[in-house]
């Protein structure tokens, strides 16, 4: 695909991990300039006094929100911490694509929102016309959105495995188990005593089992996917490494499907997808293997017990679970190849 | 509690990862000395060219099984290569009381070792003397045994949560789903390139996936406690640390109770258990927490579907999962303090 | 050695690594007892809520220093923000001894802690009467002292190696250079971001080269035992581990000695030391090998270019770096066994 | 630049950490075609079954050299074993290009070549033809050569800073030391009980000090440069991270020059090199900033004693210290652009 002029992106939020993910995906994705970085505390900075890995990287100078100019910027990707979009969102100029990558447009319940985020949401009108960033699954909406709101990097594990099964009736609705493990970057860029290295290293903690705010998220898109209410079990774990997360998921089989039937029709609904593999039965996957990727790696298992099915889950966490999910949907939106910028291999080891 | 002589110990495999871990624990134990050290690739070393950690330490020479006298040894710790010990232990006086580390003599019914090890078991007469040193559950017949064989790590930290609440009837015995994490000793000292540093450094990986050895342990048990025949669903996974084994647990209730009474019934359980703590209501446990010790911390979460809880314990694999455990055999088999020894604080940071 | 009493004793500032770990390391102390534990801000918590690691601990609550009885204390450990020892101290009564593990009283000269912490000293009449806490070198004093100034952890890895040379006059007391490369508990528990899990972890990071605080107090008593100014180029770096510092040095040799020589001389120094051994011949150390424990493990390399020698040391940078040296420190103003306390074995792996 | 027809490249040795390095980065690579992968174990594998993270990339299949055919190819990149290279390449065609990045061809003295490696070196004549690969220094040489034989990863990060002074006298030929810390892939992907995770996790450990292949590898260069003989103390160290190495240098002065002159010195040589950057005054390095590309960033610190100054490198031990170093030989030798295939960027955190 030619493109005469290249799409201009602003990337407000850009000292936090979610942002300086954008950064390293769009230096190199061919269709992009990156026209402004936003960051309030370091505004005035070059990117590389925040980041010295961009030491070699040109970039515009960090601005403040007040200062950016919005004159031909086509899309801004939004990289706040979650209630804040809510509040900048409405000094944007309209013709502004935005995508967000926080959890403040991606319920559509406003009451849902209240209940798991603690206040009344402060954009309900826009809410309404965001569309849930998961390609995979909304790639017509998205197409269309002027607002998108990217998944939270757990839900993206649990749903691309579990959506298509959900819609074609192939497990069951009810008692389903996900078991999740993330790297650190998860819990972003600011300063709290937990993810201290010496806190976090060289051990393995269970953390908002049953509680964590990603839940009502898997449960919206699962209940849409299965026109019914769904609940989960979701437990997530911090284990020592910097990215990725794999996500092991307990289901039951619908009728009588077998593990093989689960695995077939996964094959099938992911056959022309570029960023989602389902492995060669008897494999399992690696977070390494799709580490700095916009990847998502599948496998099934058949369970010891009758009826169920394990499904085994990984992605980085940041690419795919939040920024490389971004510039996918920013390529929808915009008519691009949806792969562009996103050729990417693991640096391994 | 005073004993006249210390207790003499053999270990037997002392090369390896469990090897090493009974020597940090029994040189500090007060009732037992070190009589010799048993490796036959590494006979003739001092034990510091081994492992350069028990440089300031005074330990007797590797030598090899041949060279090995057991004149007034009481007590020998096999830390044998699976199958291994089945060999060797026919060759051993009959004074000796063993405590084996592998998985030889843990499984009951010799057909299920065959099917899950591959070959037929070499010492079946002596399996029908075996007592399973899990000594929350079989103190009784561990202080009588002339033969232990210690559980494996995973089992541990599966059955000491489980076990008291199916000999209750408090859960059903039906879709048992255990999702476990370990760190990297568990695969032992040898030479695997998947355990490499830069293989393992940075990523979680599924392996075993409803395959892994430990199963029929953890059945074998389940069943005896639940009275029925229990199927499983375990999930293993390989975390970028050295040391700590998280098992979350997703069980049903059995009739009308809740997690809170989950939580009370474990509580009393282990009210006088030294080696296991039921963590105050709404903590989530660590590894960390656990780390070189002998304990096992576990907390039980109420579950968002009807009747699901979520079990979460934590070990160290090689100290509660294995040769801490081994000690805690030996002091139940020699009429010691169930806790000599192991008085342990976690190396935290 | 026995005593009637166990000596009483306070940590002030508990809540930092080097507070935890002193809690460590006097649980297991056979003539301690840990009356007090003192922390303004988490004042009024169980030390398990600061430190979940010791939730199998009995241990008192935290108070705060207004709170602190001091009648029938015997030590008071400090282990406090550099520049709040000088403060906090001045209210502590007489008969306390006080084992500071700040850099507060390190520097004998006023003018050199003034230039290099940014402020005047605040309890210079005190500061004359602080005993430098290097127990190799020091003994005698620190036996009669009632303040000890712990020594900061680099240096203790750097002139444990170089003192006995200098003053043997083996080695020139010019161009002396220091390599070192630090575990990040070294920055203590306090919120940097350069702390964070994900900023320290896969990567090495050169910082404060020639810079850094710990110099003055090194040539302090490198000049001290040369009998002559020393200084010293003096590199740290941080690199992604929790515990240890390995501290390569260059030295010249004096005369015609050879590295044989430094080795001999080194040997004989520490002939007796129950926590320094020289590595035999073509032995290098490794942290590994002192983790959690007061040793320092040195080794002697000859140079490729004629007079040059290497010296490589290794400590725990909390117990032989601070803490453990605090309670070897104790133990010598207590006239108990300087060992007491200290018989630790490190966890590997 | 645009090439009527791609490179057609063949990796010898592809099951190895610099092959698999190399893969990652020719396949973005525009102007190179991989056209066989040789490896004599994994022969007749696919890659992926050799490196799972090649899953998503469309490579041959995995040949044995007796498999391969070379019409056609321009260009073979050896990633062989030390010593193994001499052997294989008198069997390859002479229209081939050979990149070779092991010791096989580095070191111009065949004498000095058996003393370090133990052996007679087997193609002394073609020895004599190969380039030393380091382009900044040898640029000239190399794009004229048929046989390059790419530096070491220590030796590179050594080199870059030092070759210029000598160069330029600005520093003394004399008591240069360098202190190198290097991530665990520098060992590569052989099995050894050394490189296993448990045993280089949480641990820094001394290796080679003075004894290191790599020295007479920078003591030819450095000679060269100096038009001297020059020999260097060299002390490596192993910390626990995959990826990358700092080099800490102490060097004197020569005559009347500063810290700064230095600096400036280096600023210029390297003004208009793309992979090398000499850091903002005041900056120090870290290997995360380099991590997975193709960069040596240097920092220039003033000494504490007269005439000392600390020169800092950090590389990617297997890019720029290996296969990221051959691609840019590569491109030199076919007359690309020296930066194709290496516009990389950290992927960090």
């Amino acid at each position: 695909m030619i493109r005469a002029k290249k799409i201009k992106a602003s990337i407000i939020g850009a000292s936090g991990y979610t942002g300086a993910e954008l950064v390293r995906l769009l230096i190199h994705h061919p269709n992009v300039e990156i026209v402004s970085l936003i960051a309030e505390r370091s505004a005035g900075h070059d990117i590389e006094e925040v980041y010295s890995h961009f030491r070699d990287a040109e970039l515009p100078r960090i601005i403040s929100l007040e200062e950016a100019s919005w004159k031909g910027v086509d899309v801004a990707f939004c990289c706040l911490p979650h209630a804040t979009t809510q509040d900048v969102i409405t000094s944007l100029p309209n013709h502004l694509k935005i995508i967000d990558l926080s959890a403040d447009f991606r319920l559509k319940d406003i009451e849902t929102y209240a209940t798991w985020y603690g206040h009344e949401h402060k954009a309900p009108k826009l809410q309404e016309s965001a569309v849930y960033g998961l390609p995979e699954l909304y790639r017509k909406e998205i197409k269309k959105a002027s607002l998108v709101a990217c998944p939270g990097c757990y839900p993206t594990s649990a749903l691309l495995p579990l959506a298509p099964l959900l819609k074609a009736v192939l497990i069951q609705d009810s008692d389903i188990i996900i078991d999740a493990k993330s790297g650190v970057t998860g819990a972003g860029r600011s300063l709290k005593q937990k993810m201290l290295f010496c806190e976090t290293n060289e051990g393995v903690t269970a953390y908002g089992v049953c509680k964590h705010r990603h839940i009502p998220e898997m449960e919206q898109v699962l209940s849409e996917c299965a026109g019914d209410d769904i609940t989960v079990n979701f437990s997530p774990q911090l284990i020592p490494m910097s990215r990725g997360i794999i996500s092991t998921i307990y289901v039951k089989l619908a009728a009588d499907n077998t593990a093989l039937d689960i695995e077939s029709a996964l094959r099938k609904y992911y056959e022309k997808e570029p960023f989602v593999t389902i492995l060669e039965h008897g494999a399992l996957p690696s977070t390494r293997d799709v580490h700095g990727t916009n990847k998502c790696h599948i496998s099934v298992v058949e369970g010891r017990t009758p009826g169920r099915v394990v499904l085994v889950s990984v992605i980085d966490n940041l690419t795919k679970g939040s920024s490389g999910q971004a510039v996918q949907n920013m390529n929808l939106m915009f008519g691009l190849d949806e792969k562009a910028g996103l050729h990417l291999t693991p640096v391994f080891p």
